[in-house]
């Protein structure tokens, strides 16, 4: 339980406690674990996201339920955390890809987009008026120069750039998880089995129609969604064991 | 009963409470609850919109209770929570709509449209000076390739698309007895049924003068209201167990 | 008596309560409570708005204490609640109608002033640093097609259209008198005569000199003050029972 | 003695009280209470305007006591209360009747005056960050089509007509006497004497050169301003019971 | 001491209490008090600025503590209170004798300056955000027809007009001073010394080093400061009692 | 210790207490008695500004530790107080002088340059939302004409002139050991001393590299900063009681 | 353990406690030490910065975590403290050194650019709406002339240059074990090696991986980070003790 000290700089949201946390940035963080998880593996022949739609009524159009969202040709971003917070953070991350394009004729970089996402995030941290985005962002694609690149934002508008990582609820257990299954060698289709062991790891049963897979292959440089039946067809070969090709 | 800690954060408009929650979207919510409901069916020929205008005088001119309103040729609404702020919703909805005509020459997606709606619900979540929108929407339409779709915005500003749904009052008891009534391949009279079957739920005897029901096809790609006499047989059907045809 | 729980909402101008209200807005809705009534009836041949000028002292030159007001060559508006906000209202009202006047160059309509002011209303709800206005109007008026109209707007800026209403103070035991003696079939004579009679409910004796009548009818398009003999000749017909006509 | 509950509404300048009161408005008619009095008095053939100077020190310029002042050719205002607050208000008086002059190139009527008084005061009580003006104006003048009229305007920024009114301090007893004594068909010379003589209620003896008089008859539409003499002979008729030609 | 109930009022810069009255105004009254005296004295044939200046060190040059203060070429201002409040309000009564010379080509007169300045303290006793001027000025100087003028100007922005006033820090002792020794037939030069003998009043011993004395004659309109030997002879007169000149 | 009535006046930045005290602005003069001394000198042919950096570690430059600041060719400024706050004035200052230098083609003179900074400080004492600045500056300079001036500003927005004065912590003590060894026919030299001796009274014993100290005298108008040599050559004179040149 | 008076102070952005602090500030700079340390040495021919980068998952990209950061071609910045705030200050002088670039075609000199950063830095503890940035940085860069310049900024917005000097958590320890050790004849190379050994004070054992290290020397001007292989033969010669060269 929370003292009286904390409530007095918890209310500001854009004020330092007398050991110098924001505590507004926190809650922020909380908001996110209290979402579903999302997470992104970096392989060497292309980035995943992948994520698992909890879907409350069978009358939902699952669809709609957005966790991961284009960015660009060669950008995705999977979100965890405030669903209305992250689409405003998609949508300015459209507009800086598109502004790019038009400005240098050339297709964004990864970082430079995750650095002008999280910019945009701390202005939401320092002035009054306003709260920070209670959301997380991983921010996978493919650099033109063919690198594969996968970012994290957090809501205090720090970048961090990740082999791979979970974001949303359950956190800490996916990404020891990630750590002990991870292999820098790992090829994407290895990549896309691991992201859905990963996400099967906070859910029991996970419903290929409601996972969620992008990937950006260094090949073609495109974000390509799967279709429910290869998401299946990946998650047999986890129940059967068939994670040899790793 | 709310302790202490909770009332904290529930003031201002725009802060996270340390269990990462935004009080005010939620409170907005419960304004929703107070209001009446709504009811939106999607079928393979088209959507359904329906509403009980609660009247509370008979000298009430009942036409002026609000509660579907036409935003374009081929997009409805159904509103539940407070009147004044869904108007100022439906008016910007109708705004966006004449916009995207104006700009592109063809009708704005009914997605499209959703979305543009929960960004502008978003931003009245995260700066101060303003409260959220106390107002629940059932966007309604046929986009322009024939396909009928069905979208929800809440007070977060998260859009939700739906095969069927129930906004305002009561909405726990009719959303499920839709999940249980509501069937892929029914046809626009049927969800017509269904939609009146399902006001009824929550209103013992539902009067053809004071329900409302507006439909788009995906023939004519056109908002057509039913009036008294169309809605009069739908509900005599429903008594006389009439839903052979589903 | 309230709590203090109470309190830490109804201080923000536009915060929801855990309850989902608004209690500015309700506030606001009691300022009109302490005005006197005004009554609004719609006949087929025109509408009538009344009111009764409680006149405080008989140096107050009676003319000046406004209840009606015209706002068009066809629309004219009764108030309740705190007099200088209705005013700001009605020179809102006028506005409108000149800009329609000039951009349409045709009258505007009664339905559509009504949701001009409405949606006026509504962003004193939701913004902060602004009072909600203290004041109800019942707005009356013939549409440029013939149609005569009677709106009411409160300070939640939602619209109501009525065949009979009465705004302010003792509102509820008027609106239940109307309700009884209203006639749909009533000519616009009859019209003022249920209007003088409900005025008459919520005073013994209404003066003629204290009473405002103001008539639009369907013929001419013409909002029209009766004159106290007018006005004094309905009031002897009510006294000897002479309701006989409608 | 003032509770806990009229506190938490009377800090906000722009708040409405659970029972629909706006306490700043109410304590600005405190503030006015606390000037002395001034009264108006309209007659077939004029408006007087008389007050008292309550002079504080015989080194005072009694001049440098604005009470009455000249707003334009044909209109002159009464003040109580907050004087500094009262010159804003006649300097904004002062622009409005020459922004008409200009505009339509006849003098302002007396009520439109008035009326664009009381709008400006009305902003000052429903915006956040100002406080209302703490004072009242009398406004007598004499229209173009040479009425006399008579206003008075008070924080809320309602405007209200009379025959004759006090304003300030004691004006309950003052409005009283009035009203006693007041007649209809009174000339320009017994209702200065009357002005004079309700002054005169408030304070045992009016001194000619502490008290103001000016009047604007309908012969010739102009402010003036009567001299000490003019007043003492005034005051002499009084004390000799001369109000016979009343 | 005060109690509770005052200070829920004096906080907000520009709310009334429920007695109606300001509290930062009135406080500022009090930053008035704890400044040192200065007088003003009008006389037949000019105006008497005069003020004391509390040096507090050797070492403070004495030039520098400004008092009194050249506004025009026939303009002067004493100022008591908060100086460098006083300092602003100096620096735009110049301006406005800049933009009056300019536009009118003739010096602006002493009541119109004064009106000015009061109308600029006005706004900080209205508006949130800002705090009253705590600073009372003497405003003193000679109108372009020949004629003396003093006004003084106070907190809450109302002008008044004097014969001769004293400002600041007991106000009341040497108010009263005044009020037993002028006379209004008094040549400048017993101006200088009544103003001189006031300010000795609050200070046993003047130093004639420490006063200043401004003064404005009829005669050439202009603002001329004396020097140390001027005021030491009119210091010496008073000693040996010589004020047999008025 | 504080009691509860001063808190409630010291929160807000611009509003007077009851007994017409700034508060913010006394804090301010706190934060400069937390600083280390700085003293300034005006002698016949020049003005000095002395002060001690208080190195805190030996890795430090010395020679960063601003205390003395060139403003323009012809004035330096020394700071007491919060460093940051006085960089800011610093820069105003040298603004100033550029803009007052392209403006009149000359110099600015050092009371018009102290004045503009005083009416700077002062806005920050006035509106919300800003603090007053926490630092105190000795403005010394020569005049186009010749003299040396020598200003002090604080935290209210106050100019004054002195012939020396120190400022920052230790002030009393230092003043008044200023006031018992200052002549005012010391020469430039004589004045080095003084200021150094002035420094070392609140320091047992002044570093010569640690030691600031800047002139302006009357022959060159130009700022110089003395090397460590030139400062150790007075500080030995002192120690052999060689002021015997004063 | 903090008392209630010291929180009265505490929220408010921009104001002073009693005392004359600046708790936000304070607090800003707690922000600070709850980061891990960078270090900068500054030695004949050239300056250098060091910095551990604590990696918090196997599966984050090191050099992803930013605690060095190339300003211009000859200016780098270590960072320590709030990680987002940091990279806006980055950009910040990555702006002005452009800037300083187009309009005067030279590089910008290191102490410019210190202060160009932290006047940007004081205006985020002056005014209300805003909390002071969260971050210290070290500035290291060769002038145009080619002197090596070492500066720290703190969230007070005041410069400091230093011989060498540590930030962030443990900085006491660091910052003595420095002054120890530090020669001013040091080569780049033992300067390396010291900012190694310093950074190995809080941290047992430096991994070269994670350790990050990058120098300006004064023969090319430009900024060059040191690879892993570079960095682990400088942590071998430590360890061996190989220190002689110093």
């Amino acid at each position: 339980m929370q003292d009286q000290n904390q409530q007095a700089y918890d209310r500001g949201t854009s004020i330092f406690s007398p050991d110098g946390r924001l505590y507004q940035v926190e809650y922020a963080r909380e908001a996110i674990k209290r979402g579903t998880a999302s997470v992104g593996v970096r392989t060497a022949d292309g980035v995943v996201l992948a994520a698992d739609r909890q879907v409350r009524s069978p009358l939902v159009e699952e669809g709609s339920i957005e966790k991961l969202h284009r960015v660009d040709d060669h950008i995705a971003v999977a979100s965890a955390g405030h669903v209305a917070d992250a689409r405003q953070l998609v949508d300015f991350a459209r507009e800086q890809a598109q502004v790019n394009k038009l400005r240098y004729d050339e297709p964004i970089g990864v970082e430079s987009l995750a650095k002008e996402v999280t910019d945009y995030i701390q202005r939401y941290t320092q002035s009054g008026g306003v709260r920070p985005f209670g959301v997380a962002l991983a921010i996978g694609g493919v650099d033109p120069d063919g690198t594969p690149k996968l970012f994290e934002t957090d809501p205090s508008g720090t970048p961090y750039e990740w082999k791979a990582t979970a974001i949303g609820g359950n956190r800490e257990a996916l990404q020891s998880f990630l750590e002990g299954e991870y292999r820098a060698e790992m090829d994407l289709d290895s990549g896309i089995s691991l992201a859905l062991e990963t996400i099967a790891q906070g859910d029991e049963e996970v419903d290929p129609e409601a996972a969620e897979v992008t990937v950006i292959d260094t090949e073609t440089h495109r974000v390509r969604s799967l279709d429910p039946e290869e998401i299946a067809s990946h998650l047999d070969e986890l129940e059967t064991g068939g994670d040899g090709d790793e």
